[in-house]
């Protein structure tokens, strides 16, 4: 490990936290819990501290990033604190016109189309200490105050980012992302090889600053056939988590409608599968041959739904994921701006009397 | 069979077209092949005829929805018309409050949330010979077009339906419904058969008035777990095509990230399943126990491609499906609406010199 000293897998503060160990084939006597996109908008407190503050700025203000980070850990008890960025965060930094238009979602101010927008995409530079410095100091405030409790690197998985690329905008089938790629496989692998540096680096510097494991969303991997996320993806996630293999974290690797990913999305260096909300537990560990930590998969759907059966449901889910060999509860997706938090407070609250 | 002594299937015009021999298991010298949503904006004539009509209002108009359904026929000589129309025509002719905004889709009057909501909704009479007239003149009149070409029906799955009900507009993750499903079941039922009877309704006048076979889309399906879609959305798209099951005319079921849900999909009640760009035919094929014609999939992706990257993967389609019992080809999604025509009928010329 080339981590620093006072970082809180050496030194041991987050070590033995059951995130670590669930992530590392452990069971700890009870499921750790966290939930994907808890440092947002179901928050009253994430409301106001943004207010007035644009989606990416908000990324880049050190406290405030940090203070986002905090919040869902404090209020909920959960297991880990994620990071608060964006999938484009990277892409801002390097200098890429990459703004967040509210209600839409990342918008580019020049799609990337062609082999020469690929080349003069992949002029900015890579990312320095200097261009990394917001991400450090944020990551490095959040882990002062956060204890033992882990806290969780993220970052975008290069075809997710080049999905935003080449449309320019959120969109539903990828469609222009997944033409390029295979009517220009060689502007393709080079657009893929450059982000799979940009957010390797990212995550590099999460964990160097104190974050104790990563996860990487390819949020629109499951728009791909298995043999296009194969061969046109899976090179360039591995690179990406190539940045950081030498520090000895645990990977985590999610995205949604990836049933018939899973195997794959493991293959390109993850430790843990993270699993959405349509395959159940026990028939995801079956498909990974039951050698992989599983993370996930409450029904987001069911957060809005009476108690008993929201209830009902999380037991089945920890239920399902007694035989895998580690095992994070999460959502399935990330947690709905509309969500309740006293009801994530509750779910916490459960999952923490059930046994692993 | 209750069909109409005049009826295409019954006179002999479609009888033995290549797209019902394989939708019969049956294997034609070439594939036939349409595509899925080849009437619309991929072509300029549609652009030109829907010129300063809505959506909806060119889905009522009989001689406009019949020039559209056989323009595709006209330009690309494909081996059958899709009836054109829209998954919430039918709540239209009930009286429900829909429109298509430009750009968004269909967006309701006021959402369905509750169990009031749903029964001021099914207070909706069921749909009449009158209120259904647009729909059987405009299918009159196509088929005494086509000749030996076969019409399909065009119907939504309740499913979808009732997603877009709920929601209120079109969704990614269709929370809002799925929500419900597991909130209120009973409510959830009530909304899902209502959608059912209408959606069967829609379907049954299409085939009683000339079309040769349907296609039922639940263009959402993909969105739900097999557990939730066996138990909550089964039971109501059995229902919606047993509103033809006495007709005898084959029933293709399609949607997309379906991959978990082919089998299911099959056992509603369908001949044929429609497969996305995801799961090779093959595949597939393996997964449906080798004894369910198919429908698909060429990835609209490649459309855009150079045309020895379509080529080839358009051989590879056909390939993959030579061991189903019966294939038509289509794509493994609706036309992107950026698409050259000129494109598609090279595909139609192309897969019409291929052996089936």
């Amino acid at each position: 490990m080339t981590l620093p000293a006072d970082h809180p897998l050496l030194d041991g503060r987050t070590t033995h936290s059951a995130v670590v160990r669930a992530f590392s084939a452990d069971r700890p006597d009870t499921p750790p819990v966290w939930f994907m996109r808890q440092a947002g908008r179901s928050l009253p407190e994430y409301r106001a501290a943004r207010e007035g503050v644009g989606m990416l700025e908000s990324c880049l203000l050190p406290e405030l990033a940090s203070e986002i980070t905090l919040q869902p850990v404090r209020r909920h008890r959960v297991d880990a604190g994620i990071f608060f960025s964006d999938i484009v965060v990277p892409l801002r930094l390097a200098g890429v016109d990459v703004d967040i238009a509210p209600g839409v979602g990342p918008v580019l101010g020049a799609p990337v189309r062609t082999a020469a927008d690929v080349d003069r995409l992949a002029a900015s530079g890579p990312l320095t200490a200097e261009t990394l410095a917001p991400i450090t100091r944020a990551v490095g405030l959040t882990v002062a105050q956060l204890g033992s409790t882990p806290l969780l690197g993220f970052a975008g998985a290069p075809f997710t980012l080049a999905a935003y690329l080449v449309e320019g905008r959120p969109s539903r089938d990828h469609l222009a992302a997944r033409t390029l790629m295979h009517a220009d496989p060689g502007a393709w692998r080079a657009l893929t090889e450059w982000a799979a540096d940009l957010t390797g680096s990212f995550l590099r510097a999460q964990v160097l600053a104190g974050a104790s494991a990563v996860q990487l969303f390819d949020s629109w991997a499951g728009s791909l056939s298995r043999t296009d996320y194969v061969t046109h993806c899976a090179p360039s996630s591995a690179r990406a988590l190539s940045h950081v293999a030498d520090l000895g974290v645990k990977v985590v690797h999610f995205g949604t409608g990836t049933e018939h990913l899973l195997t794959a999305l493991r293959d390109v260096g993850a430790d843990v599968v993270g699993v959405d909300y349509r395959t159940p537990l026990d028939e995801a560990n079956r498909l990974l041959g039951g050698r992989t930590p599983l993370q996930g998969n409450i029904d987001p759907a069911l957060l809005a739904a009476p108690w008993p059966v929201l209830e009902a449901h999380v037991r089945d889910v920890v239920r399902r994921g007694a035989d895998a060999p580690g095992h994070v509860v999460n959502l399935g997706h990330g947690v709905p701006p509309t969500t309740d938090p006293d009801v994530l407070t509750r779910v916490v609250e459960l999952v923490h009397t059930l046994g692993s």
